[in-house]
């Protein structure tokens, strides 16, 4: 069996990468260890960045985003109570879409589905072989066979804890980590969600999101410290939580329920340098990990399956390994500042143990300058709804 | 003895204060612990925002700031041997200017001479009195006697060590404190500034800067470790450190001598809440510290004693204490968002111990962020050439 390129993992950057790659007529296959429904039931994050959506678009594949996803023009900062609008579109002219996750994936998988292309669910002990030299391929176990794919690439795509990141030897990457001391818990509701768009609140009991994935179904996130478990949390222990992390207003118009879903996430920041082994390519979290402050995960792994995509398509259509070389330093350059954007919403929202009286200040001053800078809400708003993929 | 106000300190907030209350018809005395002499032979910063040169000039104290004064249109800022220049006049229409806090006192020190006003130097154990009662006054000794002032008010411009914090009860004020594991060797040296600008300079070994007091001479800084030791920097050492941390091309073409001073400075952020006790109001060092990195102490000092001046002389023209009363509150907003400001740019270009690859990277992505962005350089150019007094 061969193929020009393979594909560890099916989650949205893998399918979306052999999507791309369809369309500029290179042949791909994608090994997924877990099953399509798995995939799909895994919650994630919700938030397009303008770019991600335009490049769903690009794909043919915009049609129930534009139906079922919400545009939101803004978010709310709040701050003990104190609460400030930065609206994107008279900002910087672009918007997110609030489209799940899971919808995308929903998407590129009938998309796939319907493609000629070869898609292996429930793929064991999938192994990239000989990436750093002449015959990269592929192997796996399904049905008690051992199969194999010979490619010109690899590309993993295979999130965190996926075998592409694991099999580059350990002295030719750098890795970078910041671990945070605290987790958020998050409740799923079926009830309207308090505002048209998201509240990001710090307050000194700690961070809150008031999030959603429809006009009927809510996503609420409440800080908690390190080592607190789901089964602590009562539904009603929640909600009283969160009323106390939010504006006042949001507050008085909450509408609870009872939970469809409850679960603590942790947050991480973390970099794989470089995204490059031989014929071997990391894409998404199998790179990096972000906090989901600023919910740039999903749209990180869409940028970086684009760039690659285009390195790829390159090299096909010209011969040249320039776009491929360069891939590393393009990508790392964009998710970097993403990291920092998510560090900084994260280190500006969240309170930490360790941040004494003149910390806590700064963050209050932080919030009180962006209410009075439109550059420091500008600045906010083109990271938040995307930096370009043009990037130096 | 009586008079309106009685300002303890007579360095540029306690001198700049004096002059705006005399404009507005305010009767005032100074009294100042060390000689004329000694104030002025402390070396201090050199950068005045615009709006603290426009403060000069309402004074009528703007001519030799104006005839030997340097405008600066922008800075550069240097990581790790890439310089990005940032055009304040492009970006916020507005400069700052060079002229050393020395001669601005010099300027402040002829006025007052010129004035009927009376300004005691060499007043020792100076000590507010009462200044939660109903007759404020305050004590010295002078030539073996002392003194008494009676007065409605008493502001404290005495620095951070001086009486005025240190009178009010420790449970009346919360103080805010961050203290740097590091501070800055500097060095003045009677050759041309290396740059028409500013250089700002992160490097892997620390941080550097090549400032100036004129275009004859020239002031330049290193980052040092806590506990490091004048005598162990020879001259020679610190312009090859010097060299090593800023970009090739200003390193080619430093011009080096003798110093001509040479001292280490430590770093701290402090502030001390709120800024009034009763009839005493603190201003400038008396209540916050910054790091010198992005100069906000002589203007923050200036904007301290606008604002308390505009208080003041609201409460005697108009019998309304509501300027007095909001003082505390309309100074510490703008305050806190120039510690903000210094502490940003000091977590950007200096390396502390405690920052492991994670922060380093941030840091780098902080620099190419702001490289790739007219928002993040705005907001740094606004900052810099100073925020508006009317902030909220």
């Amino acid at each position: 069996m061969r193929t020009q390129v393979a594909i560890i993992g099916a989650g949205p950057a893998g399918l979306a990468l052999g999507r791309l790659l369809e369309k500029a007529g290179i042949d791909n296959v994608i090994l997924e260890r877990k099953s399509g429904e798995y995939v799909l039931s895994r919650i994630r994050a919700g938030v397009l960045e303008q770019g991600s959506a335009d490049v769903l678009d690009r794909l043919g594949l915009g049609a129930r985003m534009h139906a079922e996803g919400l545009t939101h023009h803004g978010v709310d900062l709040c701050f003990d109570g104190d609460i400030q609008h930065i609206d994107f579109t008279a900002l910087v002219g672009r918007h997110v879409t609030v489209y799940g996750q899971t919808e995308v994936t929903r998407d590129l998988m009938a998309a796939r589905a319907a493609s000629s292309l070869t898609t292996i669910y429930e793929a064991d002990e999938v192994t990239p072989h000989d990436f750093d030299g002449a015959r990269p391929r592929v192997t796996w176990r399904k049905d008690g066979v051992t199969h194999s794919l010979d490619c010109d690439f690899i590309v993993g795509c295979d999130g965190f804890h996926g075998v592409a990141r694991a099999s580059i030897p350990e002295r030719a990457l750098t890795l970078f980590d910041r671990h945070y001391p605290f987790g958020w818990l998050g409740v799923m509701v079926d009830q309207p969600p308090v505002s048209d768009e998201l509240i990001y609140a710090h307050h000194e009991r700690g961070f809150a999101l008031c999030s959603m994935r429809s006009m009927t179904r809510s996503r609420y996130y409440v800080q908690v410290q390190e080592g607190e478990r789901v089964e602590d949390w009562s539904d009603q222990r929640f909600w009283d939580e969160l009323r106390r992390r939010i504006n006042p207003q949001a507050a008085a118009s909450l509408r609870t329920g009872a939970s469809i879903e409850k679960s603590i996430a942790p947050l991480r920041s973390f970099v794989a340098e470089p995204l490059r082994f031989g014929a071997l390519f990391l894409a998404g979290d199998a790179a990096h990990i972000v906090p989901p402050t600023g919910a740039k995960g999903l749209n990180l792994a869409i940028s970086d399956v684009v760039m690659l995509g285009e390195a790829l398509a390159a090299f096909y259509a010209d011969k040249s390994a320039a776009g491929l070389d360069d891939y590393s330093r393009r990508a790392l350059s964009r998710i970097w500042k993403a990291e920092r954007f998510s560090w900084w919403m994260t280190t500006l929202l969240h309170t930490f143990p360790e941040t004494g009286p003149f910390g806590r200040r700064i963050q209050r001053a932080d919030f009180d300058y962006l209410r009075a800078s439109k550059a420091a809400q500008t600045s906010l708003a083109e990271n938040y709804t995307g930096l370009s993929l043009a990037v130096e």
